[in-house]
């Protein structure tokens, strides 16, 4: 009310400097009105505000206060550069773009160039070839119209054949919509899954918290199944079981279950029995399995290998009448590692025709992702062969990525396991590492004084003295009465051994300054 | 229940099929209740059923079906292209993009072209200028990171000063939230201001239908103004105060005030004294003015000049306090066009630093708009300037365009009104004509019989006569009783004249069989 007397002061304050037209609502009735729709936080949807995100939340708000700082005030800070170790954005970090990719990018955003000469001298010939072909599956050549509201048909072709070629199973373009990243995917099926908070969908904790803010902003719930951080964050199916049971006996409709493979922020890769098994638990449940893929390409270890759920559920012998399951996949992740082009794709399978039409309309609104993600999409599915002039040095650029960050993973996972009350899970895939913490009761105390959850604590005690961002594991969901902090694999190479000093460090002092 | 029976029933079957290991349900309590969750129509969130957006619905999935049918049978139609009127898509038929903004988007995509000679034979000496420029302000020159979830910086600056350009009032970078192309823009704002179906938004009849899309999307109420034909579609205050009451009178809490300008489907400019009684009547009503103003370069008279309200707002002395405006801008448009590029910002003003808060949060869960369209947002608003090497050639490229659209716009306006039982408003401006038909009750009565709106029916019988697609007026609104297409304006100028032929053709014969 005090908004709406300071409102009606200055109106009335005003209404002398109004141009005589100006329409005036002076019956009191009316003037009672307006201040029910002023917008403030407590009128705007609550569903909004539920919505949390901490991948950039209050930390990263922060570490940009201080980088700003260290422009200003340089040596004010006990380190001269922010380490943004809470995103995966490898680019940000240094992590140089695959050059065929950019090549054919930049032929297709100017397609006059192809009929230059200069363009052989400094494009390869491969990237040439394929902007063509791109080019040609375009209707008019026109890279700047809207194009189908699933992507340009020539293009899904591409990516079914990936998929194909990736399974060994057929792919059908019709079952691909192009996004502008995975996210709005995700929200996509968010969306059409959720009638009201009595719809759940079986998320893991911890999870991506795209997941937990697209559930809150769409009004469903989250129903939660706890990752066994004692087994590599393992995924059992009795814990799926029990908490759908749960959900259901307070009346919740549980829709679909969502799994990360490999796994964010936890890193593990799910074992082929072990997806055969939530294949089954989907399929008798009648859940939608809706499969975040999209660190496909980001496996670590030599003991593991991404399967694709798609393939999983073929090889079972199940067809697309037998399971809804949706694949999300991104062109920000793998070695390409391309997060500001927003492309991506979800294969839809399993679904009637009448829902299909749902989907497709609801794509429609948006009209289409942006061309060059598509481009990059299908590009990321079919990278150059054996043979194509580019084959030797995009294989060699993909292969220092990936056995650098196997690198990075592996050295930050000892780092954190050396330290005390520190334990660390493998990172056999995805791009981050999430060890728990085992906090002196101390520091404990310390972070309820100021109102702070113990991990929270931490990573802004880690920030200020480091200059190192990491994302509270409260962000992501945990074990209640654990403390965890995701952190990236992603600085790079040469940066690591100081990463890891400044952290020992750091480490070492908070603990001797809480120590019980 | 038939689904769920069938779906048991292959359970069943698939059992001995299935592995060993896998969680079989057995209790029957817990086999009820997947059938609850199985995905249908009657199954999916209301709200998307709900939602309709006409520019892509049936008559487009005809014309596909039209365009298939083309191809694999030539000369089995009575015309040998589908000329695409439904959608403001100007690439899509042969407008070609500007050359300025392509250059700087294939060098931003590809920065090493920067450092070769061969690419001064190739690039304009300004583009590579502005590629550098674009660079220098994106941390790391990472064009493949994700950005800050506003956009770059560095580009909001530049398109802050763009908009100060154009206005002659100062404009705020911090104000300015990048977005793929203006829905997304206009989605986060009906999600932010829609709390329930008590919730209502003022919008244009007739309107775009992405308004009535994402209203229902988001659950809230689209409280309808209609604009007034008979004076070219003019915006009446006194009307706007009638549904207003209205709504209210309903229990409805009126949040926003949708306005078109230039208009769509309507094609109408507003003039500057109608924009301050529409700013004075949000300002004394407490809504939020959501300025669609896409359409700001495609003006086509010369008595009419485009307004942003920012400026109208500022220019009547009102400040950032006075008044909760957002102004939607997109690359999809103007002479540039870039549909497929998805690059748009919203100018967000009048809003207290709590819900800019919420509004930066629902940006960051999907983390940032693509790049390429973040800089051609900046490109746009911060075309070649007097004495920039391609300033001639720029300048050339857009006034080509916008005389050309002029002309056609004229061409097609006189064609409609020459037409028996049809008149057509002028095109002041955007990229659409919204003739309104008289039908014979014939063909009213022909149309009831195959249960379709008159308009969607002739829109129907003109794209099986013709080929060319409109999109019927039932799609954008209009007052019950009256009947309309929406076509725009952008076949390529040397089709226009057959367009014209077969248009008449075929609506003389079809009067002709209708005749009353």
């Amino acid at each position: 009310m005090r908004r709406f007397a300071t409102e009606r002061a200055k109106r009335l304050l005003l209404a002398s400097r109004s141009p005589p037209s100006a329409f005036l609502c002076s019956s009191p009735a009316a003037a009672m009105d307006p201040a029910a729709g002023v917008v403030t936080v407590d009128t705007i949807n609550p569903k909004v505000l539920k919505c949390e995100y901490a991948v950039r939340g209050e930390i990263v708000s922060h570490a940009q206060r201080l980088q700003q700082e260290l422009q200003n005030k340089p040596g004010f800070h006990p380190f001269d550069e922010i380490l943004y170790c809470n995103i995966g954005n490898p680019q940000s970090l240094g992590q140089p773009p695959v050059t065929f990719f950019r090549e054919v990018l930049a032929l297709c955003d100017h397609p006059p160039l192809l009929d230059k000469s200069e363009t052989h001298a400094l494009f390869s010939a491969d990237a040439i070839a394929r902007a063509w072909q791109i080019l040609d599956v375009i209707p008019g050549r026109a890279t700047g119209a809207y194009s189908h509201s699933q992507g340009i048909k020539g293009l899904r072709d591409a990516i079914a054949a990936g998929i194909a070629d990736r399974d060994g199973f057929p792919a059908n373009p019709d079952d691909i919509f192009l996004t502008d990243g995975a996210s709005p995917a995700v929200h996509m099926m968010m969306q059409l899954l959720t009638r009201s908070e009595k719809d759940g969908i079986l998320c893991p904790i911890p999870q991506y918290p795209l997941y937990s803010a697209s559930i809150a902003l769409h009004g469903g719930s989250l129903v939660p199944y706890y990752l066994d951080e004692s087994t590599g964050w393992g995924l059992e199916i009795s814990e799926l079981k029990k908490q759908l049971e749960d959900a259901r006996s307070k009346g919740i409709t549980v829709r679909a279950l969502v799994v990360i493979n490999p796994g964010n922020p936890t890193g593990q890769v799910l074992a082929e029995e072990n997806q055969r098994e939530i294949v089954n638990f989907c399929k008798n449940q009648g859940l939608v399995l809706l499969a975040d893929e999209v660190y496909q390409e980001n496996i670590y270890v030599d003991d593991k290998k991404f399967n694709s759920f798609k393939k999983i559920t073929r090889s079972m012998g199940y067809g697309d009448d037998d399971i809804p399951l949706v694949s999300f996949q991104s062109v920000s992740k793998g070695y390409y590692g391309e997060c500001g082009k927003r492309g991506g794709y979800m294969e839809v399978t399993g679904f009637n025709a009448e829902v299909r039409e749902q989907i497709y309309k609801v794509a429609s609104v948006n009209l289409c992702s942006n061309i060059s993600g598509q481009i990059l999409a299908s590009l990321v599915m079919n990278p150059p062969n054996v043979g194509d002039e580019s084959y030797e040095s995009f294989s060699a650029e993909k292969n220092a990525i990936l056995s650098s960050l196997a690198r990075r993973a592996k050295a930050l996972e000892d780092a954190f396991n050396s330290l005390e009350g520190v334990t660390c899970n493998k990172a056999e895939g995805a791009m981050y590492l999430f060890p728990r913490l085992r906090l002196p009761q101390k520091a404990i105390s310390a972070a309820k004084a100021v109102n702070a959850a113990p991990d929270a604590f931490y990573a802004r005690r880690l920030l200020d003295a480091t200059g190192i961002v990491v994302v509270p594991g409260s962000g992501f969901g945990q074990v209640p009465g654990t403390w965890h902090v995701r952190c990236t694999i992603l600085p790079q190479e040469d940066k690591i051994p100081a990463i890891i000093s400044r952290l020992k460090a750091f480490h070492e002092a908070f603990m001797e300054e809480f120590h019980d």
